[in-house]
């Protein structure tokens, strides 16, 4: 227990009393609101969320969906439990419980007096939850200000190694109706406590779609340190406008994707300092990552001594350097660059015009891969390569086909991804079958498509589409059109000089 | 002067030695190094720099373009300079000048000995530069690693007030050539230099394109304030790595846009305090604003006070933002949403095929204009909205027309954004014409055509482009997309259970 040390505040020398961990001494907390101390969030909701119990059955009462829980006072208790919810069982501390501390599994109701042993036995207070078959763990960051508004950060995936926070990704890659729905819980979940701050709410999402609250925490919290460097507002800045009562802040991500990772204690003593900072080191050489060392004394083992975010423009980007960081190759990740367009093409006989893509890529140093991928004589791959683009981090499609053209529809039917199609001339009808083919989507599926065989506008509408986001490219596409309109200024130049006829026959 | 305070610094007790402004004790600094002491940038660095004659003369010296200057020691030295240079002329302080102090203008002759006056006297050591005909001021921060591995952050553009750093743009609104040209002067200036550490390196840029460099700081920089939200790896973050020797970090934006506002002290006093904290206080609630409040005890006229810097998807929309902190509309500014894409058709009788797009943007939650602007009965109007649409905030077009279809295309050429053509099927060959017209575009020009009539898919294929670096409207579209595949799936199920002939006539 963490005693609280402000017993002697005065309310005319604090103008707000925050927490940034809930295992206080909450009666001290509700006697200083009593003299007047302005605690945010209030003492009241400390007392419910430090008793994860407690919690249960005050969200229980709002009607917010968790997992079934019951109050064990024996092993009697803990046996009819088992039989009511079934095994594996979770068995919980009703206390000071946090990062995997306080819960213990039961698999068979032989595992029941272990486990409650395990937890300290009955005294300090002991409950058991049905076991929630979740398929992904999520967050959700709230903010809540003073003025009762309340706004949400993006839902993020957390992934537990041994019951420890050791991955966040965010957003979480979950459908939007799944985001809206955490979002909801989440939103319910803190409008039902009292007091301005930040509040962590971590979900469970089962295999069928259901949201269940797993708890709440009153304060900033590990699946929100990627807000540092992903979000428009972090939530310690966050935290801080909430209780002071300053406008809360925009909680959206300035770049597409992030990933936290959290450097867990390894060996105690030097040679866990040692592997740690050799993962830094790796990570300062890294695009996009920074690095949070919290400079604790003593390492031990799964203690959080630090953590990496790497920040980028998509999750499969994001994802491939952290692997780099942890796989010891830091040093040559630089130049493993992930390809942002996909130029694909049905055939090879579409290579001749399907290169001037990649030779404008190339001018504007946008990385790219080049693949053959039928519609019709492979569509198993050509299936597969549309449905996983987006996770490898490609972020357009440059499709070319002739004839019955079908690849770039197929494949933007099946990605959500822009596609550009380029119509190539096939043997008949000067390619009009392959521009009719590519260009008449039907409502819901867009294909951009761009003039016959004209692969070289794919390119420069896949740097357009680019510069959406990126200044630098943006800034490069003016700079072609100044360059090309030059080009034609030199030749109106030389004609006008020359006059027509010299300057057809030189 | 800064009196170096660290005369008595022990090599053994102090791994490396920085400094935070470049007014120091150079000659204690240069007897540390020869003790051993390692001074990150060198003394010698430090000696060159806060001498801005001798900085000019070694910039000089290695080749790096910069306005004509000269010593002066007597008014007739001044003058002389001022039938080379000719009027007006620009006399300066060799020492500690900063943030406009040391500077004073002569408009001609006569003004000489009152400027002279301005700067103290001859005693003091002045010297003279050409007047700079420049259009735009531009700065440069350059990192420089201990291995001499040398890192540029993107060109911005420093708007002064009195000589005094107002407002930084960043990226600067200069074309990639001349962004080129400046990287490459401010790279070989911090070359010529000695040591490790973030410098920033001040330009100007001449009506004819021309490059001259202005003058270097040896040490993070008011512009290069924006790195800390707007770029991977902030301004200070890369100081410390460049002195301590970690590898430099990535130095590119992770926001399209940026601009950092200085608060600049107004009256003396509590008013001066007052008109500060109001602005704060709008600023706090702009979404993409962060407020830097330095906390310093007086307020001046002029002095740098803090800082706000706002970041966002374009510079069009992050100026929007900061007019309504200064115009005093920041509660009202969460409300005024700057379009992001804009729907022109040719004709009002497009308008029942385009409104699908604006459909299809509403339902993604994408602000956007709706407007006629016509190729051929109005080309001076789409030549404006064409050539403004960029700094107005507008990421993509969706221009319809049918027939002679000229407008996609006209403002395809006029924009470096992406263009979507929409061919709307007018009164002959049932659209065959409105697509060729505007889908057969020159190599040069892409123009992203949907099929004929299909508006829908023009606002399906903007947000999938949007989707590019934006994870929510990304997530949104594989929403849309299950959606679909659900209302197609639902009636496969209807036809399957009633038969095709009760399905026909229910």
């Amino acid at each position: 227990m963490i005693v609280l040390q402000f017993a002697n505040l005065r309310k005319d020398r604090c103008d707000v009393l925050t927490v940034e961990i809930e295992h206080v001494d909450v009666a001290t907390m509700e006697m200083l609101e009593q003299q007047g101390v302005d605690c945010q969030p209030k003492a009241s909701t400390i007392r419910i969320i430090q008793d994860k119990y407690l919690q249960k059955v005050h969200f229980s009462r709002h009607a917010i969906p968790l997992p079934e829980f019951m109050q064990i006072d024996d092993l009697e208790g803990a046996k009819r439990a088992g039989e009511l919810f079934g095994y594996p069982l979770m068995l919980k501390s009703k206390r000071l419980a946090y990062d995997g501390r306080g819960n213990a599994v039961a698999h068979n109701e032989e595992e029941l007096s272990s486990a409650v042993a395990a937890l300290g036995g009955f005294d300090r207070g002991l409950y058991v939850e049905k076991w929630a078959p979740f398929v992904k763990e999520l967050a959700v960051i709230v903010a809540r200000g003073r003025d009762n508004s309340i706004l949400c950060y993006p839902v993020v995936e957390t992934i537990h190694k041994e019951n420890i926070c050791h991955i966040v990704r965010a957003p979480a890659n979950v459908s939007w109706d799944i985001r809206k729905h955490a979002t909801d819980v989440a939103y319910k979940a803190v409008s039902s406590l009292e007091g301005a701050g930040v509040f962590a709410v971590e979900l469970f999402l089962t295999g069928d779609g259901q949201i269940l609250l797993n708890e709440v925490a009153p304060r900033p919290h590990n699946s929100g340190h990627h807000t540092i460097e992903a979000c428009y507002t972090s939530q310690f800045e966050q935290h801080l406008r909430a209780v002071v009562g300053l406008p809360l802040g925009e909680p959206s991500m300035k770049t597409p994707a992030a990933v936290m990772y959290n450097i867990l204690g390894e060996d105690e003593g030097e040679p866990g300092f040692i592997l740690a900072h050799q993962l830094i080191r790796r990570a300062l050489s890294i695009p996009g990552a920074t690095v949070h060392w919290y400079d604790k004394p003593e390492m031990r083992k799964q203690r959080k001594m630090g953590h990496v975010t790497i920040v980028g423009p998509s999750m499969g980007d994001v994802e491939e350097r952290l692997k780099s960081i942890l796989k010891g190759e830091g040093s040559d990740c630089k130049a493993a660059v992930t390809p942002r367009v996909g130029i694909i093409m049905g055939s090879d006989s579409d290579l001749p015009v399907m290169k001037d893509a990649a030779k404008i890529l190339n001018m504007f140093g946008v990385p790219y891969e080049v693949k053959i991928v039928s519609a019709h004589r492979t569509p198993e791959m050509m299936f597969s390569y549309a449905s996983s683009a987006l996770e490898r981090g490609i972020q357009i499609i440059v499709a070319g086909a002739g004839g019955a053209a079908h690849l770039p529809g197929m494949v933007a039917a099946l990605t959500p991804l822009p596609v550009i199609g380029v119509p190539v001339r096939a043997s008949a009808l000067d390619g009009l079958d392959s521009l009719l083919s590519i260009v008449q989507m039907p409502r819901g599926v867009p294909v951009a498509t761009v003039a016959i065989n004209n692969a070289t506008n794919a390119g420069l509408l896949a740097v357009r589409m680019m510069g959406i986001r990126d200044a630098d490219l943006l800034a490069r596409m003016s700079q072609y059109q100044e360059d090309t309109r030059n080009d034609v200024l030199r030749k109106a130049e030389k004609l006008e000089k020359d006059g027509w006829e010299s300057y057809l026959n030189p």
